[in-house]
């Protein structure tokens, strides 16, 4: 198969679509944060982590980037999208540094600008934003982190004193994993059941001291350490607990519910559950910049990991004068290409989702527009199945690159071993990924409820009546252009080429469609069956639910690779993201082949041809692999990783030693039988 | 569905089949190694871990139990297999001591032992086994370490001094990640290219002091640390350069190969590669210890997983008093328990390895008998897939069981990081997982050579000329009941139940036989085609070539389980572990059902089916979780893991509390709508 790509692209080509809509803030901080200091470092003790940490925390909000996302009154940009892409670069960076940032600008700060009211931002943001006020976001319970409605904390009106009493009943109540609590946190926003006149009225948010000036706790709080983690040991998480609490009455941080000086409770929602969602939905940005700073961290170790299998040699091959180099190993590209297709079709869905994100927070946070209920809800699902879709991909795909580099991939000045451990977490926190998963499957479920019917609870039997033979699937970005490809495909699917990107479009709807309409057909027949109690209704299901979620995923991300590609003008940078395209989206259908051809979408024929395709495109692939992990645009200065500094020198001397004995022997070629397959049983 | 499992099964019949033959070994470790001290530590320092370690390393040498695999006549115990079983229950405790006793004992006392000679055993064995003379095993370099064949270090005979010069000629050439190099090493068994008389005779082994008794580094030999790693920091890997290093004759460690005073060179085999090979094949106790330990690791993780599991609580349903336990989800059934079965599965071959290993040992350096070549061989091979396997299986299985734990999985105090940490340089030491596969890829396509033709290199072209239709596998263990099994399948594929052992065994034959014909049927259209050359031909099937490899592997390790299942005499033990090996089964093929309905083995109606039943055997496993964790016989007190501890008392704490709003309240019955699918958009 010959190449249908140019010689060589320029990868600033590549680099520029990706950077895309907030590009001034990627150059901004290619440019501040190159400094040595915001590098990650090796081998320290907790503690030393920590003071680093802290004090690097303190010197980026010198530098005035944290405030992109605050109000325009306190000195910020109210420029949500731009917040969440400086997140992103900070990863490139300390990962500590960028979930300590996260934590107090992001998740601490923004819960007092968006749950709070002026005489909050008035209070607290200037010292929020420089730093000098330290907070904690305290949401999770040990007892509850993913059902976080059900959590255990109690703030109880007393209208006597005008104050609250913010109480932990026990160990299952406290507030765990909080980061900024064991040692910086000087107050924090904490989650707790609002009871006031003898009623509960759901979780609301406080704003309650922690520590003193001088570091001490407060009166009734106990502050605890989560001590050593697998990663991120700058942060410094920890554990809260409340002894009767007093918090005063206008601590509540009241935008969503207000409770009156007599204890009267009221609210714009009346439905708790409702009410309830809408503050978190405030939120989506933490979950949003989790998915970012996970997509830098995997492109972090793609470009190590590609490098370094660019020049490092293992083997000889008759004929060779020198051994191979890694990349050119078909199974070495099978680890890596893929993974990097995969991380451009993310960074597009990324993109797309923080333009998505921007554009409904600027319109009711500073337009003052009504929330666009639909909008928001679809936002919501898009950020917890794009969260869940990048960190399971980081995961995977930085073991996979550690594994690349071997024994060098286990050493931490490679870098590797650090991105590992510091990203672990994020597949867990900020919502835990299968929960997210299902909450993407709700959303899609209750998206047929709306359209054709009622569902109120699955306790309830009633499912939709009838069952829609067509569902119409809502395409995301580049609408017009996605249904002229899908209306294009010639003819039958067995004729249709691989590569035709209406088919591979095709598959990809016709696998969500027909996955969320078997899911529905047995949730309603369980629903309908007699003595079938709620639980086993949908969990006899459970994973088919789930499903739904992940294959929706998969389009979404596909459609927002097409976009990009579409908003790409240079034809050789075109044409290469046309053909790593095609390895996203026919990788992703080989690596599901089974459904495909379960459900007669793939003859056994056309399915043995896909590898033979996907092949194919890694060879197409091959001689661009550098120039993909350049167009990611990671400065030099941020990789530190030592052997793409060292290894090229190395090949070079025992290329030396090479060239030398074969003139001092007049012959060095390889042993034609010490070939790629003669490996030796030992280590 | 209803089960066909007895209510209980006692945990005691399962450890009995898993301890098998060395149950002695296992049941001494679990009196002896319960003692605190050998439990992991979390939150050192590298250096305070480091000084752990070393210390226990002499604590451990002063039980006697690391003599098990030394010969009698130094104290030892010349048991092989009970010294891979030692290590094996050493990597319950603090995988460092595992790694340490290791190197000492496995890779540098075994280095000495069965490539040295008497003077070397008289001279050095005593203090190996004592710790006396801590020791590295040197054979990685930086350049090299996967094809270490091609090791760049020179060891030139001088029949002027007697001595042999060791040299290290650049960067590339010097040993990488020893073991015991940065701190505590006093000598090294060094791999180099041996030279004498101008010839180069390959790669051989030399005892070389590296430091003094002080503890500096001998004249010209300069050592380096290695530095933090991702985990196993009581570990001290280190490097070792040598300029020109002078090394006495009779350090030469000479059992397979011999210089002279004049340096004339004599060996028993004559050919170079079948020499290096023959040398190393004596060392692959080393990569089954490493095999074993992986399995204890992720016993371990599985172990913490489960127990959690069946206490954590989240998410209330309609109908239930309490919120619904982690182990009733589907979904996470889905992915602790088909891992279990995995790691059952494991066990059953690893103690089928660690048995043909200590055989063919026994009788070789025991009763001094000839080496069985195929024999041997098979065993090399066996080792290397299934070092593989354990090793990939452990690095996902503990990272499931991470995210199972949520954020408790992400503190240090519940184990699971430094289980992760630890056992992540397995898939990459003693010997990469990928080249690993591809010796056993080169293992059975040899064995065609041997049955059907010559196949004399991959750029030679000749493949054997003729493709036989059939190919009989040969079978492992157990193999008239194989046998019997697959000839009593009934009737058409199509018609079998997929429970059916038969047809489950057929299923994987098939498969492995198939790609392997596959795989010699494209290698030999390749080598016939005009022009391609001696890489390309092997390159572009390399995907197919490793397949046949971990088909091969999969097989192994179905019939392992199978033969276990045989010596289970308890029916109760018998009949779950029956159910237990369905699983295996059915959900290995489900992982490949596209290759199978590609292949016309399920049809898709079969195939979904199989999703099914999988479904069904999970229902079915899943109120013997815990039992079958039970059944690997962990102490309690090796866990260290602190949710096992607390989380069970926490929800009791919110039952009671509970229990007290109801009385208070009249009800507090869950809210109908707040199900298993409501889950809430924030943290």
């Amino acid at each position: 198969m010959t190449s249908t790509l140019p010689r060589t692209v320029d990868p600033a080509r590549l680099q520029e679509v990706l950077d895309g809509r907030w590009a001034h803030v990627r150059r901004d901080a290619r440019e501040q944060l190159g400094d040595p200091k915001y590098a990650p470092v090796y081998g320290e003790s907790v503690q030393e982590a920590r003071e680093r940490i802290t004090r690097l925390a303190g010197e980026l909000a010198a530098t005035g980037r944290v405030g992109l996302g605050f109000p325009k009154q306190y000195g910020g940009e109210a420029d949500a999208g731009g917040s969440v892409t400086s997140i992103e670069m900070l990863a490139y960076g300390d990962l500590s540094l960028m979930v300590k940032a996260g934590v107090q600008w992001g998740l601490f700060g923004g819960a007092v600008q968006l749950l709070g009211t002026e005489r909050h931002h008035d209070a607290y943001l200037p010292d929020i934003m420089s730093f000098a006020l330290p907070g904690c976001f305290a949401m999770t319970e040990t007892g509850h982190g993913s059902d976080v409605q059900q959590l255990r904390t109690t703030c109880t009106y007393d209208p006597e004193t005008r104050t609250f009493d913010l109480h932990t009943p026990h160990e299952a109540a406290r507030k765990d994993y909080i980061g900024n609590a064991a040692k910086d946190g000087r107050m924090a926003v904490v989650f707790a059941q609002l009871v006031t006149q003898g009623r509960k009225q759901g979780v609301h948010a406080w704003l309650v001291p922690i520590r003193d000036a001088d570091g001490n706790a407060m009166p009734g709080v106990t502050i605890g350490d989560d001590g050593p983690k697998a990663g991120l040991l700058g942060v410094d998480n920890g554990r809260l607990s409340f002894d009767h609490v007093r918090v005063p009455r206008e601590m509540l941080l009241d935008r969503y519910g207000q409770v009156a000086e007599d204890g009267t409770y009221s609210s714009s929602i009346a439905n708790e559950t409702r009410r309830f969602f809408t503050m978190l939905g405030t939120l989506v940005r933490g979950r949003v910049s989790v998915g970012g700073s996970a997509g830098s961290a995997t492109r972090m170790a793609l470009d190590i990991a590609v490098r370094y299998g660019e020049v490092r040699r293992q083997f000889a091959a008759p004929g060779r004068d020198r051994e191979i180099v890694l990349n050119d190993y078909l199974v070495h590209q099978r680890k890596l290409l893929p993974a990097l297709a995969t991380s451009y079709a993310l960074a597009f869905a990324q993109e797309e989702l923080v333009g998505t994100m921007h554009d409904l927070h600027t319109a009711v946070h500073e337009h003052g527009e009504e929330v666009d209920e639909a909008a928001q809800r679809e936002l919501e699902s898009r950020a917890a199945g794009l969260k869940a879709a990048t960190t399971w991909h980081a995961t995977r795909t930085i073991q996979t690159c550690r594994e690349a580099l071997g024994g060098a991939g286990y050493l931490a000045e490679n870098r590797l071993p650090q991105l590992k451990a510091d990203t672990d977490v994020f597949t867990t926190f900020e919502g835990d990924n299968t929960v997210l998963l299902q909450l993407v499957a709700k959303g899609l479920l209750t998206g047929y409820r709306d359209a054709f019917g009622s569902l109120d609870g699955w306790g309830r039997v009633a499912f939709v009546a009838d069952m829609v033979r067509e569902t119409v699937l809502e395409r995301t970005a580049a609408r017009g252009l996605i249904a002229r490809l899908v209306d294009a495909v010639p003819g039958r699917d067995e004729d249709v080429p691989l590569r035709d990107r209406g088919w591979q479009l095709r598959m990809f709807e016709f696998r969500e469609r027909h996955t969320l309409e078997g899911a529905i057909r047995r949730l309603r027949r369980n629903a309908a069956t007699d003595g079938m109690e709620p639980f086993t209704v949908f969990n006899s299901v459970q994973d088919h639910v789930l499903r739904t979620a992940s294959t929706h995923i998969d389009r979404v991300v596909l459609e927002a690779f097409v976009a990009g590609i579409e908003r790409t003008t240079d034809p050789a940078a075109r044409a290469l993201l046309e053909v790593l395209c095609d390895l996203y989206a026919l990788s992703t259908i080989e690596a599901d082949k089974g459904w495909f051809l379960e459900h007669g979408q793939l003859t056994p024929a056309r399915s043995k041809a896909l590898t033979g395709t996907v092949n194919a495109l890694l060879g197409e692939l091959r001689p661009h692999a550098v120039t993909l992990v350049d167009g990611f645009g990671i400065p030099h200065a941020w990789k530190n990783a030592a052997v793409l500094e060292e290894e090229a020198a190395r090949q070079e001397a025992m290329a030396a030693e090479d060239a030398r004995l074969t003139t001092e022997a007049g012959s060095a070629a390889p042993d034609d039988t010490a070939v790629a397959l003669d490996v030796p049983p030992g280590q």
